[in-house]
């Protein structure tokens, strides 16, 4: 091994390209056999372990993926100096623990959302990640999808004129999960995105989060967040376990076109419509009297652009792998995560004030200022 | 036109089937016509009088329809004696006013949604009618289309079990109203389907809502109202002018099976999934470990009865006739549409409380405990 | 009345605009009531008679669209002097000799789909508008949808490029004619659609038909038809009466882009998709070995133009009037109609040759060349 | 071999369960790798061989699917006595050589669709097999979909009455293919699921095929496909590599019901319309005067079964290793692969004929006597 590391690390400093980084990945349940398959597939990189307390289990992915080395004992992994990353896909209240352990250890960290199960415990994972210079990644997979990538672009070129609303819907029968609710589960993801894609990041101003679990699972199975925006828009989120029926919609409303991603019509996913309203002549929320506002339609085209066909797991372990060898931040750093954090918590205390908005905004800003 | 009343009378008095009612339709703007229409159409009534103050306006209806007299002083319409009812199809602020009058002229009365501009008018106007033993019907339309018929139905029935949410998306490209917001123009309906669907009628526990008027035109143009229902389930009501994209569907989830309606689906418009999530041998909401609950799933079939075709307007005056005749309440009766208020005034306050939940359900209480 | 006509010939000679042109409508059924409302609503034209053997019939249409003079007498209608044009909207078996006893009464004659029950009916039609300088239109209603007047525009501008394929799927739970089978019934309005957008018109080299009559009804209810077209195309179209779901579909492949027609996406009827094959620098057909031409894909963006909302049939009278104001052919003539007969009769005879391709095009040129 | 088959036997008569058959894939191009993975996962099976003359490609594959050994030599593979079956995954035209190959080296064999590249050579297949009294399997995959088994049982328990009509849409933007038109390359599992779920089998009477090369690529891009069958219904196929919308739709008409298979809902792939036509109290084809029958109308509901998941290659390789077990017919055996061919040669041959109608029928029945 220590021969590998010579090879390897001189290899690196000279080659053209560079050496693959070596990864490990911490989880082969659900979501860790995706990451492993990407980071086998990748020319960015080696897959140096598969790890999970379950030795058998990591094994069958390892087997599925073409073979990688398997692991039971995370510190051994840790310690292993030819491993530049970790990639953690273990349940989320694990995930404080094993990032600052690895990010101890020096190695680049990558968590599956959400990044920790506190907003503290994110806190203190990107504080520790920034102290020592390493890449902390958060996995927001639906970034790196063909179609966000596109919405983004889209809104950076002004497209959809300033934003007016942003409203998605994420609802299937779901599995009632056993240490999270609704919103935890499912609303990282809406969130995550319109982090992404808005001109200013997730500036959420408060919350209201309503919730029902009228089966008695002790957690809510039906949600519903409402969320004004700094910049004068209301994005909502609609989240559901129990729908019979799978929709994946988010509307984005702008002053100059309307932007509709229907994730689950592969034919036209992305489709931008040159309708709206226009408040002739009268500039926004000035209008003297606004009764007297000059309302028009228009009722424009409808464009669908085309979208390039690839794996966003791919494209995230790419960023990764490209933020460490840039020494950048990734497109999806901690303080993403942290956003989506600071939105969740807002949403569990406006749930236990029966629905009363919490601020947001103002425990962002408060950290930002105590750095 | 004396003796007609003479004949008219009598005849009323030995016929079977008896002869027809006379109605006056007041209004001839956009809802108008089809009420004309449909009065026109339908053997249970005589269009006695198309009344607005622009006679031109209701001349061209009448022509429209096959022809009724018309009449541009409302007084005289109401002086006519051979009048039994008006339909009242006017700008919401002006319901109470020419209901009041009508009844105080021994005419039953029918008025398009909502009932009156405010709870207070339209609790006059139902305390007018009971004295006066008339007849006072809310026009909500939507309660008589083939589609809503069958769900309560099939509520009824017990297909779907216990309910544990309701969810309705209306949104499109809407005209932006002189005077009032997305909710008192669009939620309407929503709620007068609830009420009359869901088996103890609309019996909300509070109201949060949350607006936004992103382009300053002052009211509420994108709108959600969350709602707890008194048996447990959350209703919950998504409004919105400024959607390119057309949706009416409303989600109502129960315990046996969930049912979808899809109103713009012609082809399938209301389909029942018997899929959902299951709580194995624990009782609702009693679970003494709810993280111990037993979840399963059911993956049944899906069925979508046939729906009749007709004009749901034929069936409200069909209705209006029928309480007439047989001296009871409508089907939707001024209660109904006092149901409807009292939740749209918990919303304005709701907003006004920028978006804290407001009671909606103790209003109804307590006016129930002063009559 | 004289002197309305004097009063009428005068003003129309003289008037700015001119004086509404005078049109019967003949048949009160299924499409004459449509065809009233619309010459009733037209500031082009006066409705001055509804005709139908059953006066009741046709006074329940006049009393509907707001009055007009009935009739059940078609030869004093024809003898009628300030009578300029009859819209024909009696069965198909009807159509020839109503329209020759009209032209010979000297009224322009407009006849709904299809222009008569056999193509040497249709011809001599055709031929006598023109020997005596009347018009003589083919009701085709699609074609003055928004609609198809948009893929019109869009084929003559170049969008689609040369059009490689047409097919065509007009399918639903349809009512079993007595006298037509599905061909005659539902293949009229594929074809005049074609006629209407293909730039060389309806040029159709041979048809195969293919029916079934699988309940025995004693003529086709499903049926199919191949139609190679002159410039190297394929139309196809299916006709059913059989099919439980609806589908009104075209699609017209062009060597730039194809364009889908859905007729029943009220949100997006038309869709234009950037997407297809190319034979890369191979000239269409001359390949000297096709197995080597190199084959590439376009995968761009898809458009839906905005349309219109406008009723058809406004367009059909307004086009009427205008052709006859103008002395000029409508934009469906009669020898549109004759187009489509010709590929009816063709169809007629290869269904009795069990689906052999039968000539449609030669004998319309054999009659071009005989004229 | 024989060595093997007495050790094979012995282990296999005393196993519970039995040792696992013993498979090699032959091909490693598009559809390979999905047969190595299912045989791989299979608990009846053990992937002996990935075969390709591409020992890289091979050894690709095999690492995907968890390992397997790979062979660049196909003799050496056949001549391996401890292999019981062969699967072969490589262009049809190779279809031939190699599975008489394996046939007479007493291998069970499987081949990917179409069985062969013409009738003659797939009849000699299956006559080898038969004389060897090993299983010849056809690969028809769709057959072992859920959606298809679900059709198959819903007719056999007579849900849909007789059949009256099946039309199959297949198209969307295709891979022109070098060897093989549109129809020998799509139309197969149209016909192989035709021929699985009627109660006949594929008993079509005669083909009439209509296809159409408009860009010169010397092979149909666009076809269609008529097709009589024995019992009076009428099959159309449409298959087109050039439509830039993807549609996978199969309509089966029947007197009681009609089913509409669309295979791109995965919400509702399967359902059943209790609407149709009823021609009363005339039986079918037979009434006197067919004018006369009363035709009336059901308009009944929508059900849409459940369907469990699974890869229909799982239920593929199972049902081989089923029949090879229990020396039976697979459900889709080379006799399903002839009369799919025996349909593919009668379209080639109307094709030639300018789509006159070509027998299909009788060949198959000239052979079954000559046996």
């Amino acid at each position: 091994m220590e021969g590998r590391i010579a090879d390897g690390g001189s290899a690196r400093d000279r080659a053209v390209p560079p050496a693959p980084l070596r990864v490990a990945v911490i989880g082969a349940g659900y979501w860790g056999p995706n990451l492993a398959r990407n980071f086998r597939a990748s020319a960015a990189w080696e897959l140096a372990s598969i790890c999970d307390l379950d030795l058998e289990r990591a094994q069958r992915v390892a087997d599925r993926v073409g073979g990688a080395p398997v692991d039971s004992d995370l510190a051994a992994v840790l310690a292993d100096p030819t491993i530049d990353a970790v990639a953690i896909a273990t349940p989320a209240r694990t995930h404080h623990a094993i990032a600052l352990a690895a990010l101890e250890a020096g190695k680049h960290v990558m968590v599956e959302k959400p990044l920790a199960d506190t907003r503290a415990r994110g806190l203190e994972m990107v504080e520790a990640a920034r102290s020592r210079g390493l890449v902390l990644m958060a996995d927001h997979t639906y970034c790196y999808t063909p179609a966000v990538l596109k919405i983004r672009e889209l809104i950076e070129q002004g497209v959809l004129g300033d934003i007016l609303f942003v409203d998605s819907v994420r609802i299937n029968l779901g599995l009632v999960q056993p240490d999270v609710d609704v919103f935890w589960d499912l609303a990282p993801h809406d969130l995550s995105i319109m982090d992404f894609v808005l001109p200013g990041g997730l500036d959420v101003v408060s919350v209201s989060a309503h919730g029902s679990d009228p089966l008695g699972t002790g957690k809510s199975c039906v949600g519903y967040l409402a969320m004004p925006l700094g910049c004068g828009a209301m994005a909502h989120i609609h989240v559901n376990w129990l729908s019979p029926t799978k929709i994946r919609q988010m509307v984005i409303g702008g002053t100059e076109r309307t932007l509709v991603w229907d994730d689950l019509n592969p034919q036209q996913r992305v489709s931008v419509y040159d309708r709206g309203v226009d408040i002739a002549s009268v500039s926004r929320g000035t209008a003297p009297d606004p009764r007297a506002a000059r309302v028009s339609y228009r009722l424009g085209d409808t464009w669908a652009p085309a979208l390039p066909e690839h794996e966003a797991l791919a494209g995230v372990v790419t960023e990764l792998a490209a933020a460490i060898g840039e020494h950048r931040a990734p497109r999806t750093d901690g303080e993403a995560g942290l956003r989506v954090l600071s939105v969740l918590e807002a949403a569990t205390a406006s749930l236990a004030a029966a629905g009363a908005p919490q601020p947001a905004r103002e425990r962002a800003l408060e950290e930002g200022a105590a750095r």
